[in-house]
């Protein structure tokens, strides 16, 4: 039995003014229509049933996401009382699915995959890994460009056709360590999708987290009872934030990789959209009502109204509400600058 | 007696998306809770009563100039049943002035005049200079840059102290020959502020203009009859579209000029706004709720909301509404070109 585990808890800063607290960047119709975190429950829908498709989020986005996803059982969709990044989130998960010989898809809901049925292709082969001992399987994205905002994975021994072991993870690395691993052909872009059986993960968290090992365990004995969301909330907030990359990947033995080529595009600022959206002759990427001048290479984004641009080139161009962001393209990473600024500033309405 | 003539029905087309048809630059209260419309009537108050100043402008912002300008008798507010340029503006002037002795002066009501007391000094000695004959004064302004977007005014002989006659006036000219007009220290740009007699307007209209002479006679009879609205809309339908400048005084003989140094701008474009807002210590004028991040030389609006730039330098970015302007500031007359296009696509909404 495979279960989806798609967490939907993340803010998206360097989309904002788009990507807001109660609007973050997996809830937007980026893709015409559908968000991302629909695209992603979609797509894993022809190995995952709506029953076993958890969605894990923050209360600020619950409703939300409930009239997204209207196929799914509505107790699948699970708030977590506070952020505690992701190894957590996949423990609670693991308590929630209750089944040890489960395989579980851990999924990020804001990342765009344009090849589905590579994707399911990529995806089985992980599953058939993955079930077939105590394994810790990952998808290693081929890298385009020096890219330091992404952990890497560099691949070790050949296991089988599409399955490589870990030789090592490497968190962002600096620009010219970067530039060595793309010019090898032995390191990947870590996607953050994980897939292993719920057995190998309880595992590994009394391994390598043992205080997230115990309050999975108090929390274990309150589900069912009237406690459960008292008792989970308590030990969430006593919980260290770790993710599982630096919580479990970088530390277990048991680690693969499946090299994959699926047209994943994590939308990680606005200098990604040109690679969602259309570019017109210009070199444009414009969404809404736009009237450009002599202007090339801007990515320009309005959710009402228009926007007029004159002798601009390579800019971040959006308008959400009454909030404005202009952005040299190059710079598009800083955007979450701004966002740090207004909350030091206490500008809550437009976060 | 003097008498004021305060021209308002223009559209500031440059300053779009806040100036537009029914909130037009004259009456956006750029000046920190006053509008230029109701800074030139404060400044001429010292010379001119409010029951002899007169404001000429088009139906759409009747109701808004009522509202900016309660000291004036209502009846002093003069709808133009169709624009038709300065000549028959000022013609219809005359006639509702109905004193042909009254000194008249014609003052555009979008320009900033900083300096009031110099104002008034340079508009006595042209009053005393219109007074003394059958002469149509102007002011000259003092060139600071080969604009090519003014008339020029070549002075001649000096007549008094602070007058000279003209020797020539220059339609907008090329860039080679703006430059030679500011290398010289003869030319002026041409402010669009008059002053003359109404008998003299009257014998320049009838020897210059005759079509608008026999339709101001039209008028005339109609005057203080029922029929008087009806007459002035048939009259001005009829008429065509002269201004001031071409169809009198390029062709008059006793046209003077009056140098002036009073702190002009006419608030032509986006790019005149640093002159008009503080400018902060890396060079952007900012007016609204604005973050910035290594941009300099900026010129940032907004109505509501918040504006956010990154690595952004020397451009205008406006947001009025749900409607944006990015533009580069060089490129500022260009704004026009977005409003004719706006037209072509019959895109009301934004005009």
């Amino acid at each position: 039995m495979t279960h989806a585990v798609i967490m939907a808890g993340g803010k998206g800063t360097r989309l904002w003014p788009q990507s807001r607290g109660n609007m973050p960047k997996q809830l937007w119709n980026i893709l015409d229509g559908i968000s991302l975190l629909q695209d992603t429950v979609e797509r894993i829908s022809p190995i995952v049933s709506p029953e076993h498709t958890w969605i894990f989020t923050l209360g600020a986005i619950y409703e939300r996401i409930c009239a997204q996803l209207p196929q799914l059982p509505q107790k699948n969709i699970i708030v977590e009382p506070v952020g505690r990044s992701t190894a957590p989130c996949v423990g609670l998960a693991a308590l929630y699915i209750d089944d040890p010989d489960a395989c579980m898809v851990i999924l990020p809901s804001d990342h765009i995959i344009r090849r589905r049925e590579e994707f399911l292709r990529s995806l089985r082969a992980a599953l058939a890994m993955a079930s077939e001992g105590e394994h810790l399987v990952t998808f290693g994205i081929q890298p385009t460009n020096p890219e330091t905002g992404f952990g890497y994975i560099q691949r070790g021994q050949q296991i089988r056709e599409d399955v490589y072991a870990v030789q090592q993870f490497t968190e962002k690395p600096d620009s010219e360590t970067a530039k060595r691993f793309v010019a090898s052909d032995e390191y990947y872009w870590n996607s953050g999708m994980f897939i292993w059986k719920v057995s190998t993960l309880m595992t590994m968290i009394e391994r390598y987290l043992p205080d997230l090992h115990q309050g999975l365990q108090t929390i274990k004995a309150a589900i069912g009872t009237t406690d459960e969301q008292k008792v989970i909330a308590e030990v969430f907030e006593g919980l260290a934030s770790v993710s599982i990359d630096y919580g479990i990947m970088e530390k277990a033995e048991a680690t693969f990789v499946v090299p994959v080529d699926f047209g994943w595009n994590d939308v990680g600022s606005w200098a990604a959209l040109p690679d969602v959206w259309e570019t017109d002759h210009a070199g444009n990427s414009n969404k809404g009502n736009v009237i450009t001048l002599d202007s090339q290479g801007n990515i320009v984004y309005n959710d009402t109204g228009l926007t007029a641009l004159i002798g601009v080139n390579n800019m971040v161009v959006v308008k959400v509400g009454d909030t404005v962001l202009v952005c040299d393209k190059e710079q598009a990473q800083r955007v979450r600058e701004v966002v740090d600024e207004l909350n030091r500033r206490g500008m809550q309405e437009y976060l």
